[in-house]
């Protein structure tokens, strides 16, 4: 066993690390991991969830943002704030409700575009009639913290019956993507590398998906849904396949993904599987109900959804790649850090 | 009107620089505030709530907690945290459930020192059956991040009728504190200043007040609780007399406060009713039940529970202090920054 004496940047990332870390350091350290038959810190879900007496339950999720730049093409880092708590909500088939936030800026930072953060967050927030019912403001020496330190805590309603999560993906299901992969971890890399200029049209993605899970429930199969953020479509249908036991196979013709974001990934040597998005959702539907469920996703403008794969049985806990070219190859959960703070 | 152009230290200190932040750049931008009848964004309570079916409330807090150093005399940055989210519940009336935290640590960071932290936070919410039920963990490089911002949300259920807050103390209510004042502050102050080993026996009083505060409801007539943490007595007792219109007079020599303390504070030119405390309550009681409630408070080991002052009608939004020399001064909201990182 590897010796851990201190925590490196990969630990962070989202990826194999991070698994590790939040394994060893809090899921066999607490004894106390959910309330009731909620799901709870050994899930390792979105959202975690408090049962209600009506069969329902509440869903909660917490995530610090501190993407670096806080403005980037696409976005800011209050609009990825909001955008990224509603869609831990969603998932799980939670109707957010409300939100908390927890700043801690650095001394002398601009009013200015403090007032444009929150003016994004309250747009998101607002647009889906989500509360912003209270929250902490920081402030810390210019040296000790970079800009913004941005944490979220978003509040859910899960209606009874409507609770998914990812060991409840089944064999036989299909993979359906709401739209192109990548857009935001490219937009990340895009503006740390200083290639705006060059690349105009590379943006993230951040929007939040609640329209297209709300439109996946009026389509009966769903069995999971998942926002690929940090490790990307990697990570996620990994944990989908190590969570549910059993393979999921990704046919790559089938993922839609822009020519730009293709070109540029490939030109900083970041596979696009390992690149966060921000405004799409993986769903995990019966057979049967794909094909609808794609035509419903197109119909209100997610004109790009696909069905990418399928879930099997055999060869559990892995993730295969068709690839273009005819081959099989096995897609990893990323290792070490892809591109930092991506979000 | 001043044009303010950046953010200084003080606007996150927790005193009246803060109060306008929140004011201008959340409470007058946001327009959807609450969930029903809850207590939203404007109420600027220590928990938002959100009301459930039954008549009672689910209540949630969220703070990050920058505290510097990490580890201080009484405590650590873990435990701090636990602490603080059980209180900002406590004394909303809640009865704390669940807890999720979000990390933010420097790279490098050493693993023994966050399982002493990790230890501390669990020894903390486990002892009162809190359950953490999931979280964040995020990695910035070393001068990005000075150690760890710790970020915590905690919910609670507050039973039919239980539900209390700044607004409901009323003119006659005795101010009943359970123990001495200032001593997070001061250890903090301590520590900073490099004077641990002169002043041993100043430490941090960082601990759960669930409780004092559930002894308080035995006892009938209690209409708000408070856990003055920045800003200390100032701030919570300035808040209260201006939130639910009344003034609030304190009487000096009746208010609990450590002899080591007190020269400290004196030595370093720190007003100790500004120092923040993380172990104790402010409760305003029934002029009648005040006596009752000092009594159970110190049958359950809070010695040192004072009734230090009365809540009036006239001179309303004001606080007083009646010195031990006799005179009268106004107690002002504290100003600026007193303590840097404190919690």
């Amino acid at each position: 066993m590897r010796i851990l004496k201190t925590i490196t940047l990969a630990h962070g990332a989202g990826g194999r690390e991070t698994g590790e870390i939040i394994e060893k350091f809090f899921v066999n350290l607490f004894k106390i991991k959910r309330v009731g038959e909620g799901i709870g810190l050994d899930d390792l879900e979105d959202s975690a969830t408090i049962p209600l007496s009506d069969g329902g339950h509440l869903a909660f999720t917490i995530d610090s943002y501190t993407v670096n730049p806080i403005f980037f093409p696409g976005g800011n880092i209050g609009k990825l704030a909001a955008t990224g708590t509603i869609n831990d909500l969603a998932v799980m088939g939670a109707k957010p409700l409300a939100a908390m936030d927890s700043m801690v800026i650095e001394e002398g930072f601009s009013i200015e575009d403090l007032e444009k953060i929150l003016n994004s967050m309250k747009g998101v927030l607002e647009k889906y009639n989500i509360a912003l019912i209270g929250g902490d403001f920081k402030v810390m020496p210019k040296d000790q913290v970079d800009k913004i330190v941005l944490t979220m805590a978003g509040i859910g309603l899960i209606p009874k019956g409507r609770l998914i999560k990812d060991s409840y993906v089944k064999p036989g299901d299909k993979i359906v993507v709401t739209g192109p992969i990548g857009e935001h971890g490219a937009a990340i890399m895009i503006a740390q590398a200083g290639l705006e200029a060059e690349a105009p049209t590379i943006r993230s993605d951040c929007a939040p998906v609640i329209d297209a899970i709300e439109a996946a429930f009026t389509v009966r199969g769903i069995h999971a849904a998942k926002d690929p953020t940090r490790g990307g479509l990697a990570m996620a249908l990994n944990d989908w396949a190590k969570k549910a036991k059993v393979s999921i196979i990704i046919w790559e013709e089938k993922v839609p993904l822009r020519e730009e974001v293709r070109i540029y990934s490939e030109m900083l040597g970041i596979d696009p599987f390992t690149l966060a998005s921000e405004g799409i959702a993986l769903i995990a539907v019966e057979q049967s109900r794909a094909e609808e469920l794609v035509n419903k996703l197109k119909d209100i403008g997610y004109k790009r959804a696909e069905i990418i794969g399928e879930v099997r049985k055999e060869r559990e806990g892995y993730v295969l790649v068709e690839t273009i070219s005819g081959g099989l190859r096995i897609l990893e959960p990323p290792v070490g850090e892809i591109v930092p703070r991506i979000c």
